[in-house]
């Protein structure tokens, strides 16, 4: 599908760029290029030959009519907070940032919509609909820094999703530059869409890989007022995965259920030096749990049925936030587990998912697949969505252990997700480092239909290549 | 893309089928042929030239497998419900009948999720998640008789999307036979999924174009246990679609806001001999609005804020039904709208669907279009989510009037809504009877993308042929 060979980003395209769009939107300093070539996926940097930064739709237009008519490859470029790798410039092509597309176009306070730029920030986006009294509920861990077109490409979701949905379930209309410079809208503004195929849902999640997006319209809800969080210690790691789909089954949907393992907790109080008191001896897990809405008693009463539901399990004392301090505090905390332990050592993060009721499973398993296979991993996640992370240490691994057992043993866990009718990636993507694992979750058949649908879009290969999709050489 | 001539079924087809599939599931008599051949559409009759009624999704796939390397063109059929004229057998091939792949295959209570066959009526997967303090909140007018694969097939709404969402927000995972009769799955049984492209949510309103869907696997909610109704007279029509949006900005979502203009109020009390009352002299048009939850106190706290809010408008006395009998009153007049003005007159009705805060000038404008082209209009439908039902009815227009005029009063109707940022269907889907105005909608490329979306899934252009995309000698 993917050409072999790509035009060379050599000195003479370098100079028709430069001509074409202004040497301040031609970067090529090596330390840009670096830092536009990686992520926060593991250690991994694939730098472009040359960064362009463009600072209107129809100049995102006129460089991919350019890159398509010369068949150089082009990567979009956010905020660079990826986990899956999805912006790494395997092809050394062109690096397209975002970053100047970064405005907040217009809030429908009528309609309860936002149409914003991709290179946003996804919690300026929250507080400048906050001020209207309106709330975007996707709230993904690095929403500090992330931008909304990389929550857009990989379907982000976050703590709330359990709640009110990911990414896709906000996202109403797409403005879109195809592969070949052509500018598209996918749908409208409007909630309700039975209007030819989905392509707004088809865009979303694509990973860069069918269009460059570069407007993106979002419903809105209402804000409401009250939130209360409660943090509930178990003693017995699965039970903490098995108290989620109970709380749900007692008829409450609360607004967040974030799991994370003891070692997570203990090297990210130590990372972020918060004290929210000293966890028991003994403690295998937390859950932190939100109920929010806009009735004090109603929460209150919510509240009360978690923790009947959670007693029935063996805990430790609930800790109540009742104080915005300690709620940013517990929040804070979940916020940085992944920083935290991505600083105590070399890892590989999954992003599996499963029905919420297989957690419990699925965790053992992990641990038993750890065990056989020699590596320690420490999980978390968005558990009331039956998303776990599981970051996979390097530690004291060789690097032949590393490079060889290691994407054994993640292969193992992807196949109990898939069994237990989960999938890869629950928010993050695919992108470069799961790309080869995909096999487990489509068949021949299902991939093909995907490659079709790539090519519909992107003929000739040039939008993010070497993404999603199994290396040919692949399992 | 769609070959201009099709395999002919003659008997030597007949004759093979019955062969293959034993001939109780081939049915060709003529008044079969009728039914089959049409729907809830106009009085549109499109006869095939036989029906199947396969029984699993393993016959479902021989039987593509057939009609594949035949070249003949095959129409799932479900309950023939459908307002766009999804399943008119346009090139009198093979109608596919969903309705013995009718069974619940599993409900699963501790991940909230229930897996059913296509032919499972929307009431029936209703009632039997209701009985296990389970909640499926989509909620078309038809669903005593619609299939679930219909309203999959028609991204179905109903009364409750504006706080619910529609068909696509609870389809997780679908099993799907394509048009050469193999068989997959477009996703995961997971609340997240981030995992390749959304196969499922392109397959959702895909109108039977792109594959038949055997298996439904729906996300659940638990059970709520109250609901407020009230009904609200407005003098000025207009006015009652200003209050739809004036609530939202109130920060209440209410689980239903149905708008029902005066004619088509009066025609549906007579339809179903129903006496809610006298309606007052003067009024245009009236607002059907429920709140629902768990707890009784909240629910009529944002009643009293709906009540304030309406009552900024010129209105008269609200009705709150607080009995059942009268709820169940008032949602069987909202549902039996449309059979009472299909009682009254001939007529044409098309979905349009805007930004909710652009329905009066939706509504002021279909009526101006109207008084220039010469028909009346019946309105109604669900304003929480800006979408409108228009029936333009025949009445005493001559058949030149309703062939010439009326097509080109719908297109101005359509230029009007997309122009508001909306679009030609919200809920009814594009079908036979809306194809001709998609170029209204979409551009050429948008169209073309479409198509190549269609060719990866059915090269040889068999599955429901002549439905969603222009004809050539369109406009």
């Amino acid at each position: 599908m993917e050409p072999t060979k790509y035009k060379v980003v050599d000195q003479e395209v370098i100079k028709q760029l430069q001509e074409r769009f202004g040497a301040d939107n031609v970067w090529m300093e090596e330390a840009v290029l670096r830092e536009y070539g990686s992520d926060q996926t593991e250690d991994l940097v694939f730098p472009p030959a040359v960064v362009l930064k463009p600072r209107s739709t129809e100049e995102v237009s006129q460089m991919m009519k350019f890159a398509h008519e010369a068949g150089v490859p082009v990567v979009a470029v956010g905020a660079r907070t990826g986990l899956s790798g999805g912006i790494l410039n395997v092809h050394s092509g062109i690096a397209l940032s975002m970053e100047r597309l970064n405005r907040i176009v217009a809030i429908d306070e009528q309609n309860l919509q936002i149409t914003v730029q991709p290179g946003v920030v996804t919690q300026v986006l929250q507080e400048a609909v906050a001020a209207k009294g309106l709330f975007y509920p996707v709230d993904p861990s690095s929403r500090g820094s992330c931008f909304i077109g990389g929550n857009v490409a990989e379907n982000a979701g976050g703590a709330r999703a359990v709640k009110y949905g990911v990414t896709k379930d906000y996202v109403l209309n797409l403005e879109v530059v195809l592969a070949d410079g052509s500018v598209i809208w996918t749908g409208a503004n409007t909630l309700k869409n039975a209007t030819g195929y989905n392509l707004t849902q088809l865009l979303v999640g694509s990973e860069g890989t069918l269009g460059i997006v570069t407007q993106i319209v979002l419903r809105l809800l209402p804000a409401h007022s009250h939130e209360v969080l409660m943090l509930v210690p178990f003693y017995k790691m699965e039970q903490a995965a098995e108290a989620v789909a109970a709380i749900f089954r007692a008829g409450v949907v609360p607004s967040a259920v974030e799991f994370m393992e003891r070692e997570a907790l203990d090297w990210t109080l130590n990372y972020i030096g918060e004290d929210i008191g000293q966890l028991p001896e003994g403690i295998q897990a937390q859950l932190l749990i939100e109920v929010d809405g806009n009735y004090p008693d109603v929460l209150f009463a919510e509240a009360e049925k978690i923790a009947e539901v959670v007693g029935a399990f063996e805990i430790d004392d609930i800790l109540f936030a009742d104080s915005e301090d300690q709620k940013n505090a517990l929040w804070k905390l979940r916020r940085n587990v992944a920083e935290a332990v991505k600083s105590q050592s070399i890892y590989k993060e999954e992003d599996t998912v499963v029905p919420r009721f297989e957690l419990p499973t699925l965790l053992k398993g992990i641990k038993a697949i750890g065990a056989k296979y020699g590596f320690r991993s420490i999980c978390y996640g968005h558990a009331g969505d039956g998303n776990l992370h599981v970051n996979i240490l390097k530690e004291n691994l060789t690097d032949a252990q590393w490079q060889q057992a290691v994407p054994q043993g993640i292969r193992e866990i992807f196949e109990l997700t898939v069994a237990l009718k989960g999938t890869l990636s629950g928010e993050h993507g695919i992108g470069y480092v799961q790309k080869n694992y995909m096999d487990i979750a489509f068949s021949a058949v299902e991939l093909e239909l995907m490659k079709g649908i790539k090519r519909v879009f992107d003929p000739k290969g040039i939008l993010n290549p070497g993404k999603i999709f199994p290396d040919a050489s692949g399992h």
